[in-house]
């Protein structure tokens, strides 16, 4: 509503990208006003990614103005929503090689976009407004195919790579700074009671499933195509369907280095 | 055309959802649009549900009001189509602990949409009429990224679970009360002489692949990310890939538990 | 820009497409438009998809009419773009037992589409424009759900099957009359020093997921659900997660008769 | 909201229209879609009027779902508008040589369309909705040119033919059963302490303005492209800039013929 | 349907438009799409035309792909409806000063895509289809406020200039080389039987109402503002509310030199 | 291009017109996003105003987001435009009692759209860039029915009541604080040698037109529907067709009392 001039700690990353799209846009005339419209004619992180993502997720039925609003009420409200909006741009420059510059998952990458959706919806579940979530999760999946149930609890640094056919259920509890890819599925029980938790710098190949209320431990790697339906210790990497240890990652945080290598 | 006021037998189960709607149209105003031009703008079912299914499938080539017509009066030629996406509507409502209202479904579900879209589809298909079942194909596949083949026969009571990325072929046949997850592949063979059969109660797991013609018998539970290429037995559990038994469901009709393990 | 008259060995092919659509306009006045608008209003076969190409992959950032110029051009400037589209056609109209007429993989096979407009966007990419090059690859993944790298080189006489879900990496290098289906993912590694290469006439089943640098052999056979992490011999079968060899296809060319059995 | 059959003194009218529109969807089929939206998909001529308007008056900003459902609840809680909206109808089809059928109001003119949205925003006026009123207001101006004050106030049996560009102030009062033709405008006075009146049976010639409080008798006429700025005397006709008395209309009711001559 | 090459007598014409399009397209890069939509991905007036006029003309219910066909159909059945368009572009060329141009009248000018279109919509209302006559009427009406009825017979070299608010009823009969402005009324009687003749190289000015069944003169010119009920001589002007012969024009012709002031 | 903090001289209006918007958002729920679409969501008025007039005037082939970038650009190249449309808003606040609110003129009214449209088109012209000012006049001209020439001179407190049809062409120049009505036309002559000059505060009413290149006096006022064709002195008033002296205005200034009686 009438947002006043920002200066919060997003604001070195919002002058990155917006030199980026700059340079881009004169490289590419054609471009010019995709930049415009995403990036250059906004003054903040927050007030871009709020039109950026009221634009795809309003529908004749509820327009995107009212969703911009919204969208920039709920980050004023909880500043952390950026704070983790930054981080997860940040893991995806760092972690995906094809990501060139800061603007990339704002304006290419759904993943971020449902992430960034989901992390709204979340709050405005939490503060008991059940309904717009679920409108919110439903146009997720119908424009982005990635559903993520809004009372899901999602750490800060996540990449989900490609991104989709990605669901994520109800019971789910995910740590920092994992990796996910495309078509991965978190579903937990059929009973709710109980969770399923997957702990920091977790990496989950493409298409792995992991049905149940279980743990998943620091480090983990499940490989691409497996189906876990048990823990998995911290610092190993399961594969098959079921999946079965088959060796330990390279790394301590499997999800930083993104080898799908079963090692 | 011009539809005179009716009473079928799904009007209590449309008096319940409208019940719902105003409801939710109190609690959240921002949603009120979308309730008003989904459900409570409608006099009927089969009104509401054409007129949903048409907004999404018509195209500026073919406009929703023409799509809307013909599915009124698909849907006025054969009532069994209504009776099916009733008993569907109480098969989610029962199984899937998300949904938490009757019209869930209708507003919310791409599987479900995606099934009723498929039921007229099928319908104009044994008319003879494939052009425009193909055409309905099509856009089901795009808008809802769900790939059911016309002259596939599926039986009623089913439940399509989150739904992106399924795929059922042309010599497909499945019973009643079956329950799929996402990214189900049920593709018949090459040579289209045959079918691929599942029985009721069937639960097939989110990823799973079944290619060839052979039989799912009652009751079975094929696990996630599994590929089946033969027979599986009734109340039989299997898994991996290729997949082979592994167990026995719990219960009679796991479609209705929805229970992922592996027992 | 202003289009000549246009007599290219396509011209038979194109003419065919008119004959199939007009025989099925009359057959189906609902869909008249349908047909006029991405076949019958056209007079050449790059007019028609450059125009249906840019229709889906326009935005309200970058209108359509621009890239329908920029697409003609494109094909214009490299007569080989265009091809490979009717190569492609053909391995759909081959192949695919659901593909009744060469009209179908240009109006409703998303696979199809998606392979034309990764076509052009890697033609861009060679010329240097990485950014138009990222940008059609964002829409195609928007639009159809089908994520190819424009660096990634592909042959021609591709089919991709179903198609949603397909993932393409940078450095994957395809040879021509390949089959994918649906969920294939090709990854390639996350040093990107090195390819990913897949040989003439492989068969790559619904969700199998190939992740690392290696080769797979000339008339391959990879069974669906699979996990492939190194090289695969020519004229095997693999299945598993991670896979192992389990067969022989029956024929030399497995992409050609698309036998999903592991035999 | 979730519209009960209804059985009003207009179904009758209704019936004959849709009967109408049946007869002219066989002979066109090009406008097939045109029909069914605007008229066959509806149940009654209150529903059918609601959607129409609304679907031209909506914005992106004020979804067309919600002006219906507000607009069906206007004319529910005043029956009045309707049976106005009747009178109009037959107004258009016995004085206008170019109507020759009763939907064609309803489908084509936009004086007509214009006063039923008038009629809604006035009846909004009265109960002190003076925002939504005027927005209404806004609306009509800039879809169909015709700007009506919502505090004006207009008798029934009214038809103002092509309708373009025309004015009517916030003091201004019509009776009943008068014609006007496009680019009329009727002003009031700066001042608003008092009223410009029309009486009933009034024809006023196109492009007519009338300025000012003052009263024109019944059955006056004022010829095309005149100025008036005082009283005119039932049963005379006035013409010129600015007009004075020039004969008497060759009936009682001038509104009713038509006639453009000055005698 | 499916357009041959073309090399018709107005290909010299078009020509001339497509190198003042490519000229201008690079002066102003912002434009670029709008000249390569509505000139430079044309290859010939017809189909640039109907393309045009469709698009604007199309709506939800008649989508513009069918109307594009049906314009391209029509202007190939009668050859002098092209012929009538270049000499009306030749007409705002040489007549309007503000007219720098040949495109500016296809991409600009109101009065000169409204005259295309009661073209086509007079042979369609000439064949007997009167219902689409009138829905190009109305839709002509509602996108630039000018209401010409389709059995209305004008002459060829017609410019009506700035254009808003004209009126042409059913009766009139205009000559060839007449120009019109804006707001001008030409009505017929009430009891259509007869007609309002207006002859060759005949100037209206602007808000002039002519009502009536009568005769305009060669040459006559009509003061801006004025109301013609009787014979206006040949070669005559005329003024006044109602008009009076005040002088005579300068010239013979006096549409050509479009001179306003009463000589 | 991403616009700094901005505290220019009309910031005082700017809040005063949020304060409005916000009160009146919460009188009327079904307006709130038309309110924070057209004011609430922005940061000043000149952000503002340019997405408002780019959303109006875009179109698929010269997107919105481009045309605001243009406008946000030329206003803070040349601060009088902004200036100019304070002046303009205050004119319509003070002369027209339907005017209740600042934010009004802003939100509603096409004669204040229109006529910030032009001071952008024209500042444009002066900078050579013929072919964008050309495109606004066209797209003003077809959204608005309003027609300035883009090399027209207007001064500023310029008020364009209800504003339909007005004309004005390429040699008008207008003084300050000048009162139109709709319907106005002020054309210039046919050899554009000279100029039509209108002197400050002078009140031209409805449908009036002004015809050539001669003067109009200070204070002068034109009563509606007359025909001007040479020098109207300084404090008359003018009527007829064509107009002759008939009294003078009660004050020095009738473009603000909008007295339309002839004294």
């Amino acid at each position: 509503m009438n947002p006043p001039p920002v200066n919060h700690g997003h604001s070195t990353l919002w002058q990155t990208i917006v030199a980026e799209a700059q340079q881009h846009q004169q490289q590419e005339p054609l471009l010019a006003a995709f930049y415009a419209k995403n990036i250059l004619n906004h003054h903040s992180l927050p007030a871009a990614l709020s039109a950026h993502l009221a634009a795809q997720l309003g529908s004749p039925a509820l327009p995107p103005p009212l969703l911009e609003t919204l969208f920039q009420e709920t980050m004023a409200a909880d500043t952390t929503l950026i704070e983790h909006a930054c981080a997860d741009i940040h893991a995806y420059r760092t972690r995906d090689p094809a990501c060139h510059a800061l603007f990339m998952p704002l304006l290419y990458f759904k993943g971020f976009q449902a992430l960034q959706s989901y992390r709204l919806a979340h709050w405005l579940w939490q503060q008991g407004d059940h309904a717009m979530a679920r409108f919110l999760q439903h146009r997720v999946s119908l424009v982005w195919d990635i559903d993520i149930h809004p009372a899901a609890r999602l750490g800060h640094g996540i990449m989900i790579d490609h991104a989709t056919a990605v669901v994520i259920g109800e019971t789910v509890v995910i740590g920092h700074n994992v990796s996910l890819l495309h078509a991965v599925t978190l579903m937990g029980a059929e009973d709710r009671s109980g969770h399923l938790t997957v702990a920091d710098y977790v990496l989950i190949g493409a298409g792995a499933k992991l049905c149940g209320h279980f743990q998943v431990g620091e480090g983990a790697k499940i490989a691409a195509g497996s189906l876990v339906l048990q823990d998995v210790q911290a610092h190993t990497t399961v594969a098959g369907v079921p999946a079965k240890m088959v060796g330990r990652p390279r790394t301590e945080r499997p999800a930083l280095d993104m080898r799908q290598q079963v090692d």
